[in-house]
């Protein structure tokens, strides 16, 4: 039974302390948080325990009668591993500490790629974080492409990708980001930094992207170019990305034709949160020529890295190999629509 | 046990039919459902037995290996009461089929009023829609007023309502609604319908609404100002709405600053669809001053009216009277944030 | 003739200029800006000699071949007065050099109340600030509602006011700023700031304002009930607001039924940058029942300050009074659409 | 003096008809137009001629005191060529009309292709059209694509080209289009139908095409790979494209980062409605690797037409070869930012 912190319940770490917990080999520690909002409300009454990220505010927890087990150091002291979903850029201002309580961590891709030893995206490269000390988990976006990427690579292989991703411009609560009415280069260079990103997982991809943000708050939305090696028909295609677990073969038919549909169909089927752990691919826009695919794919930001978050927990303690861990967390979460 | 069946399993009627089907009192006799379509397919997952609303297009549901038990009349046949939760319009055209079978209807608030004899809301008029034929559960805005405005009137006397209504574009999956990037006075005429609306359920209110379209899919928001009879202090107003289950008191301080806010508060605690059932009032926000009350709530038009729905079926079945009804619905969904 | 510098061409500096200049009894002494970006450019390109408003950064002009004439300090020694559109809370910070170069000042609305001896809005107060030293232009909305309640009041008397404020997230080019998908009250607090802003300008009237904030850039909107001393026609107050040049009655019959068909009728009548001085009430919409009345009118948050401005300067000039100065702006500017 | 007329005084209609006005060899006989609305009106206010869109309703413009001078057939009678700016399909039910009046008749992209013998891009293959009896300007996206393919072409040979298109959802006046918070593949195809329509004017040219909607209202954004059959430098690239006249570099430095910031410069600089009828190419983003050029190109979808349906009607007239007619209608614009 593995012993996993998370440091920092928000948007990522809700949903990662709620998949370690649903996990046979791993159990939750504690969580952390920095505000006593309704986040941290919502931890304690899913059972967690909680910890003060800023030892100043403790206090502040008492007075809305949420109970606090103690600080951060506390939490790491009772675990194996921590997984950091800090806002980014604090990750890295934690690593000391996390040194000092000798656990093992894994961070974001919020974080720089130097944080740690390697970056990971449990479909391409978890054997190279096997037993290591820490690993970064790829950004959602990053997560997306190398998810589809690695098995196209594999059966037929990868000249070129190109892919533009269209970014949301903020969560759903993040109230306080734009755009309201604008599509925005984001960055305006070629390409952005996803493609060197991807390489931390696929080093030998040649890979060009760009970003755009646009006045939305669902998922992400890649329109991706690949040049392959060979000629494949969409059919195949199609069935190549079938028999992977985490990416989603939807089709118009089933009324599934946007962000907002995928999202529907999601509370629908009683997912905790709504969320799409999976890569969304339209089935009806699978197209080859010449040994060019092009497909669209839908990418859940909030949650895409659930899974991959509890896979690299699995690396590290070297409890699973890539399949059986993969295996098991799909099995405990449900993945597959 | 009353025999509830379901026309129209889209946004209102899948809710309804959780609802219902979580009542120790009701059963799901059955759902229909017009196309074949991903909410069809998770209406046989929750265990629904699922009919055809068009016969012609039976044949598609097969295709898609959906299984359909028969049409929308052998569907009526088997319970005692339906409640129509076709699109706004349809639900009248469905009159002489719901008087072949016999069954008693409740209608939503799309339709015109002329639809039932009265109209319906728990928490103003129950009684009027006691074991009555039909009733209409007025509309998501009507719901949210009616629900506020009746128990300041009790408390203190309503001499008049002036409340300006900010109505979300279209739900989420509505991408064929806009605005994009707009606010529009909808309808530009004062009062909006909203206020006749309120009428059908409070008829001695003075009540003047005004209705706003705005670039939004997930509450509505209104801002209201009453006169009251009485002076009372903003605590005491607090008290009293604290006291109604289905009004809801939201602090800033808990980080609920906006309708995003609550969407994500409701689907942390596990709220299935992230629905906010209760009006959802900011405590800081509630001001009295020479007995004139100023406040915010929030309205979940996809949730507000789904509680409603399940008391409208008992009182047409005449197995509760208002407080027993309103309490038994609201324990066995869990109302109260 | 009143030489008029123009420390700030952003959004309301670039307008004030424009609106300056085409005054005959009024020139552009200069305008400042502190990036070498387009409306840099544009500055020049509309012929105003322009200053560095960070003196580090004058090469940065030199660099993109952008003239500078020189520092703000000298823009202040050729100018009677200056009209201060820096961002919100900057114009405070330059008090002491405007005193040092002994201009009169007029400040904008995002300056504390205490920046100016009083505030100004050319229909509600114009005489209060006849050849004082300073004044302050009140915010976009505040200035709405003044124009809109001082005529009201001196036909009918107002008893009081209450006001919803649907606030536009930011402006067209602020893509920081959101929300993207979200409703929200702005403040979370009864009365909004807006209130107490008011009476600066109108000191006797009981008003009671509420804000919210939604994802639109291109007008704000007011949803106004007015309580009346006496109980005028819908039609009487039509008449009323029409015989006020800066408020302009709109009809659905012409098309303009939102916020956005409004703009479009200001570009297609060739007004700069689309800019809609007037309050834009729509016709169809007042309503008065027993005294009471309510009304909706569209503020365009970059353009309706512009005119006070104007106003603001020759009341400092002390070279006409309000009837005339008005009078005068109107003519210059094209004021009713 | 080749008279004009613009049947259909919208969005398009109202832009071709002022800058067919501006040209010194052109003359606008008359615009039609079918509601009385402020678009009307304002034709009336521009000086031309308005003629009823619909028999029925002459009575209405005069109602509100807005002139009409006859119907579209008399329209027609006094010109030499129509441009059908009517909406998308409804071109092709006026066909019969034009042969009746004997005009020459420009089609806008909404028609299908089959309208006229063949479709229309000034820079890509104004020859096909030289003296025709109709040609058909394609739609805004396409044109986008020729006009910045066609350079490339010449320069360096295209073996392929793959664009992503995100789209703007509507127009800033159609309030009722969505989508509000969504990104919606659109079509759910691959290739969408922009690349057959680009076809249409470079039938030689391998392309795939990938269509976004997206929330916004003010241009397209295209995020465009090419493959070229040599390898130029980025920098070559930008000087290639700075040649073209209706193609406008633009720069991050000059704060033009976001489509919202080109609309505000075009304000800035006086164009009428903020028109801008160049493709802008992000001059920073412009990417070149083995051949493989990147870039991000912005299209305003109300404006981009514009110059094309003049140089389409010099074409028809046979009284200028493609470079005089462009230089003519650039110059006379003002194209070049």
């Amino acid at each position: 039974m593995t012993g996993v912190s998370i440091n920092g319940f928000g948007t990522i770490g809700k949903r990662v302390a709620d998949a370690v917990s649903a996990q046979p080999d791993m159990s939750v520690v504690g969580v952390s948080k920095r505000s006593p909002n309704h986040e941290a409300r919502s931890a304690v009454a899913s059972g967690y325990d909680l910890y003060a990220a800023d030892p100043d505010r403790v206090e502040e927890f008492g007075e809305r009668d949420i109970p606090v087990a103690g600080t951060v150091g506390d939490m790491l002291a009772g675990g194996d591993i921590v997984v950091d979903t800090t806002p980014s850029g604090v990750g890295e201002t934690y690593r000391d500490l996390y040194a000092d309580h000798d656990v093992d961590v894994v961070y974001q891709g919020g974080e720089d790629a130097s944080v740690a030893p390697q970056s990971f995206c449990a479909r391409a490269n978890y054997q190279r974080s096997l037993e290591a000390s820490a690993t970064r988990v790829v950004s959602c976006n990053t997560t997306g492409l190398a998810r589809a990427v690695t098995p196209l690579d594999e059966a037929y292989g990868v000249e070129s990708v190109d892919a533009t991703l269209i970014r949301r411009g903020g969560d759903p609560t993040q109230t306080d980001r734009g755009p309201i009415n604008d599509i925005v280069p984001d960055p305006v260079e070629v390409p952005s930094h996803h493609a060197p990103d991807l390489r931390t997982v696929l080093p030998d991809i040649d890979v060009t992207t760009t970003g755009v943000t646009v006045p939305a708050t669902l998922m992400h939305l890649h329109s991706i170019t690949v040049s392959l090696d060979s000629d494949p028909t969409a059919s195949e295609v199609r069935d190549r990305f079938d028999a992977e677990p985490r990416l989603e073969l939807i089709t118009t038919a089933s009324g599934c034709d946007s962000c907002a549909e995928i999202q529907e169909y999601a509370q629908d089927t009683g997912r905790p949160r709504g969320d799409v752990w999976e890569n969304c691919i339209w089935a009806d826009a699978v197209d080859v020529s010449d040994g060019r695919l092009t497909f669209f794919q839908a990418i859940h930001q909030q949650a895409d890295v659930v899974p991959e978050n509890v896979d690299a927990v699995r690396a590290l303690a070297g409890t699973a190999d890539a399949r059986e861990s993969r295996a098991r967390t799909d099995d405990a979460l449900g993945v597959g629509m």
